[in-house]
């Protein structure tokens, strides 16, 4: 009963922390950034850190802990599994429009791509995760896989999935701290540079902090190997209702 | 025997990537930003990404893994316990003299300290490290320390541990990136901009790509359950051997 408890409050915690993610990332494009638009402009641009933000941090990090939830032990593993890939998907999908939208951008600009480091870490994150997502599929969802395959592959996936969710989050952080100091300089107009932390830096420095303490959540409730899903039948089953198994 | 050859193998590949780490931040300090003083220049400030580097992730992430080596598994967990208590805390004065360098040059030069995102994660790393550090004494090496406490802390430390690991790795890339565009500008002497992939920027981008690689390998190494000491015993026995356990 206790473990059940710390679970719910780390997961509303990371529902929590999600919301203020978004409602971090939104605020500072829509009202510091001026806004968003489809056009070459800086406006979209501006579509790049909300998108990667909700889809490699926010919608990646509650897919990923998904059959923690006590609730769904009892169930059926198999719509659990859909919703995790069709979670997984929908993130990867609106993490490659995010990068649409930054290159785009550059090319727009005559600005060159993928030199930065920041760049670098994102667009490996991003093909890690799509390898992954494929991989996933034709291994633990396609029924004719074996399941000694699935039984070799599945340390590794998870694994390689909090491996992704670390790099989406050094992403992140570079591409927050890269942006605020190409956009407050003193020499523009009179505004205060970064060093001077106006409001949009302490907005979008919190950001950074609010998606390490999600990704901290993430990895706390992964962590815990009491809350697994008490699942010891043979992946192949996945059609058979599971029975609720006491764990605490 | 399968399960200790691929984990010798990952853990030689993890020791390969710390000396690549190691020569990389130390040749792009020493070779192309001039080497090392401490006087205030920007020879201080060279110290930052060598001493970071060195202790936040290389010495950290190796005393990370040192209980998963299956050559200690034998012995008396005391001094294994003893020396992953002393990398670690060399880590932690690495880091903290890797921090007073770029204190230092800022306030020899009075540029602003603690404003950045980067700065933000980098200290949060080392704070929440020496928190750790001080707990993980109280509670798994003074003898007087409960058995409770130390069952109740273990998952704590374990999963704050890689925490860390993580926001060490995500204030490397952001610290990394943030260096290229200060120092890699057209307007500098005609030096080629960091957009144009010069030599110094591909040596500084690998040098993220290799940390990124070395902390994948050490939650490879850390996920892996088969490779966890194989210690049911009590915590507070450290003083009585172990028995080799046969775990494969």
């Amino acid at each position: 009963m206790r473990q059940t408890v710390i679970f719910y409050l780390s997961y509303l915690l990371g529902v929590a922390l999600s919301l203020a993610c978004l409602v971090c990332v939104c605020v500072w494009s829509a009202r510091w950034r001026g806004g968003f638009a489809w056009d070459g402009s800086g406006l979209q641009f501006n579509w790049h850190p909300v998108l990667m933000v909700a889809g490699l941090v926010v919608l990646y990090g509650n897919g990923a802990v998904l059959y923690r939830v006590p609730l769904t032990w009892g169930q059926n593993k198999l719509p659990w599994k859909l919703l995790h890939a069709a979670l997984m998907l929908l993130a990867l999908v609106l993490s490659v429009v995010g990068l649409c939208a930054v290159f785009g951008f550059h090319n727009a600009n005559n600005i060159p791509n993928l030199y930065s480091l920041h760049s670098w870490i994102g667009i490996a994150a991003t093909a890690l995760f799509a390898m992954q997502w494929v991989a996933g599929l034709a291994v633990f969802l396609l029924p004719c896989s074996p399941t000694s395959l699935r039984k070799l592959l599945k340390p590794v996936h998870v694994w390689l999935g909090g491996g992704i969710l670390s790099l989406s989050i050094a992403a992140c952080i570079s591409g927050i701290n890269e942006k605020l100091f190409f956009v407050l300089k003193a020499s523009a107009g009179g505004a205060q540079p970064y060093s001077a932390l106006p409001p949009e830096a302490l907005l979008a420095n919190s950001l950074g902090v609010l998606i390490v303490a999600f990704g901290l959540v993430v990895f706390f409730i992964l962590s815990n190997q009491k809350w697994q899903r008490p699942d010891s039948r043979p992946e192949e089953l996945a059609y058979t209702p599971l029975l609720q198994e006491e764990n605490e």
